[in-house]
């Protein structure tokens, strides 16, 4: 494990997930958690009722590269011990969005007052789990070195429909040298529970990006004359398909206001590995 | 492995590996290899003085990609027990190249008559395999179709020098829709003993390669507008070195008539793949 030469111990990088967790919980971060609590995985929040789960799960199931679904709790319970003793997906993000038959009902950091019996929470892989393993390759990520958030774009890749839930593939740029670009393709093949491999490089308007500089949500890129755009599935793909399909009830993370989960990157990342060289 | 659901057990790809190997020792076969024994790993030869080998055996350490060392013989030893208990190589390959300070002085379909105490044999993983595992995955390659061979290109990337041997990367090109170079370069990543994934893609110039309708070997290739060329290192590289270090005696086989072992493609995969796994 390239853990080992990393300077924090496990233990450390756990107690600096929990430190964080309970400040959300407590009220006293209700920021982003980017590049918060670094070694942990972050996760994507999604809620429904217990009549929409089964499709839902079904959906992510359909679409792993997108939804990589890595923890799912009971009917009406609010705790998620796979991914934390102490979790209560109620208080544990820094703010949440409700909404109600699709429409944004409120923007809140407690969704106690939200919660009934019938919800299913799921957990979804996020791509700043993969992009610590990038960084750990020694990569360099272009939104990052730029302090912006990575951009997204909206592609005519339709996802696998399961009951009402459908809708095209949002997809995260990155920009790379080729040879940086075979290394980041190498390393997320391995890790499919995290968008894995990216689902294109190169010429955006093949997968239906009309403009490269206008992305569908963050910064207008810059990409060197030399570079080459890859495009991975985005963990935004089910919010855009929940909201379409405008459930009497949804409550999702904010973007960029993640789960602190208790697992860290590198723990996930071999089993992710051992389980892709078992498949092959 | 996927290999249990080809048609053929591994005693059958064995035996008929050995046949044509016996056909070939026999002088009953002199052409390409190519497309031959499939499912049985082909090797590159390079054969030197011992006072040579040392430096060349280096010279691939430092250079793994072009020059994958799969098997070394002991000095003055003809046999390679290591990829096939029956193996001659003064006989076993089809047609071979003999080089004295530099210079071809013969094409010979037997090496027994230059035979010497002091020679050390390489053998080097060579693309076939790794070209079974893309169509393995459902890849279609261009010159396969085409029934051609694969476009060679010399670059501007220096190989890492050892001794006398020093010299340009060679490099094959096989063009690929994005999606698919992507799977190409999941796929190759996982075999380094078998050139590992490409070392470029895309703009041809960037590695030195002013036209690539012009290759240095092979035919002018077929790109489509939506695909992307994918460069990999190829095991021209170290016959390149070997002719500029001009050492008194070297003998290679001649392109495309290589050593048949009894290794596996599958098996030897495992192996990598395990490798792989356990250096990341």
């Amino acid at each position: 494990m390239q853990a080992a030469s990393c300077a924090k111990s496990d233990a450390e990088i756990r107690a600096v997930a929990r430190r964080l967790r309970h400040d959300i919980r407590d009220g006293n971060w209700r920021d982003l958690t980017t590049g918060q609590a670094p070694g942990s995985v972050q996760g994507n929040l999604v809620v429904l009722p217990a009549a929409d789960a089964a499709d839902f799960e079904q959906y992510c199931a359909r679409n792993p590269r997108p939804c990589p679904l890595i923890a799912m709790s009971a009917p009406g319970d609010p705790h998620m011990p796979a991914l934390g003793a102490d979790i209560d997906l109620r208080t544990d993000l820094p703010c949440y969005r409700v909404f109600e038959n699709g429409v944004e009902v409120a923007e809140t950091h407690d969704i106690s007052g939200y919660w009934r019996d019938d919800l299913v929470a799921f957990v979804l892989g996020c791509s700043y789990s993969f992009e610590a393993a990038l960084t750990r390759a020694g990569l360099s990520l272009r939104h990052i070195e730029q302090g912006v958030k990575v951009p997204l774009y909206m592609t005519d890749i339709a996802t696998e429909p399961s009951g009402a839930f459908r809708g095209p593939m949002v997809v995260s740029m990155r920009p790379f040298a080729p040879a940086d670009a075979i290394r980041a393709i190498e390393i997320t093949a391995r890790f499919p529970d995290l968008h894995g491999a990216p689902v294109h490089f190169g010429n955006p308007a093949l997968i239906g990006i009309a403009d490269i500089d206008a992305p569908w949500s963050g910064a207008p890129p810059v990409i060197g004359v030399d570079e080459v755009p890859l495009f991975w599935a985005c963990g935004v793909t089910p919010q855009v398909a929940v909201t379409r399909a405008r459930p009497a009830l949804c409550i999702t993370h904010k973007p960029g206001h993640m789960l602190i989960t208790d697992r860290l990157d590198a723990e996930f990342f071999g089993t992710t590995e051992s389980r892709e060289t078992g498949v092959s």
